[in-house]
């Protein structure tokens, strides 16, 4: 969709053969058919997975250039940058590629009360699926941080 | 894409109100228009980010039922069970999902020679994009496992 691209040029290289995407030095992100790629972020200085996002080609080269995360809300379709209006901002400390570039990882420092969850926890992922029981779910035991209106 | 479809009834629950698929302990997985869902896969030891991949419905139920990971490969357009050539199959310590369940992450241990990545890294992660610099990448210092032929 046109209002997912950038204007004006990618900052990013274009796509080259299987060994350069794989091996090489050139960051050639692949984004999909929405102009989207996916992002994975985690606490840099514990590991745990906090989000799983997508960004636009936007929203990566103002990650890399500022920074600090910025995503895509696919829900509002509009750029985001994380934590503007919640105050948990993202400090990207390491951002990684994988072997073929169609995602990316952040490792970040979170800003305000550590949160990344619009439902109030620090990880969106507070709820397992027990092994054999593909309808249910279980608690973590995750706390929130705040609570949450629907 | 039928073929991306289980055949028969979804084990999964379907997909009730915001809140309860926020805060509830039903497992009702959204799977995007290819019918697939993306999973985050890490080392249950050490955290470590090893790969992203995709999980059609069978995929994952598969995987919540046998406790092995169970992928949808795009590229050769099939169920994938990790490990099934490679050695490097991938026992689920625990699975969980985020707040609006269409993420799936599962915690690994990792058989044969611990490794994720085709390209013969443990992690497909083996490259970070320095601040400011879009189109750049450098080695993380990760070594291969094994080699690997274009």
């Amino acid at each position: 969709m046109e209002t997912r691209n950038m204007t004006g040029t990618s900052p990013f290289a274009p796509r080259g053969t299987a060994q350069e995407i794989e091996e090489g030095t050139t960051f050639s992100p692949k984004f999909d058919r929405d102009g989207l790629i996916t992002a994975v972020t985690t606490d840099a200085k514990t590991g745990e997975l906090l989000m799983v996002a997508w960004m636009n080609a936007e929203a990566l080269a103002r990650t890399v250039e500022t920074g600090e995360a910025w995503y895509w809300s696919r829900s509002r379709n509009e750029l985001w940058h994380k934590g503007e209006t919640s105050g948990q901002v993202q400090t990207v400390i390491e951002l990684r590629t994988d072997c073929d570039q169609d995602t990316v990882w952040l490792k970040v420092d979170v800003a305000g009360d550590g949160g990344c969850c619009h439902v109030g926890y620090r990880s969106c992922f507070y709820r397992r699926v027990p092994k054999g029981e593909p309808a249910k779910l279980e608690a973590t035991g995750a706390t929130k941080l705040h609570s949450h209106e629907h």
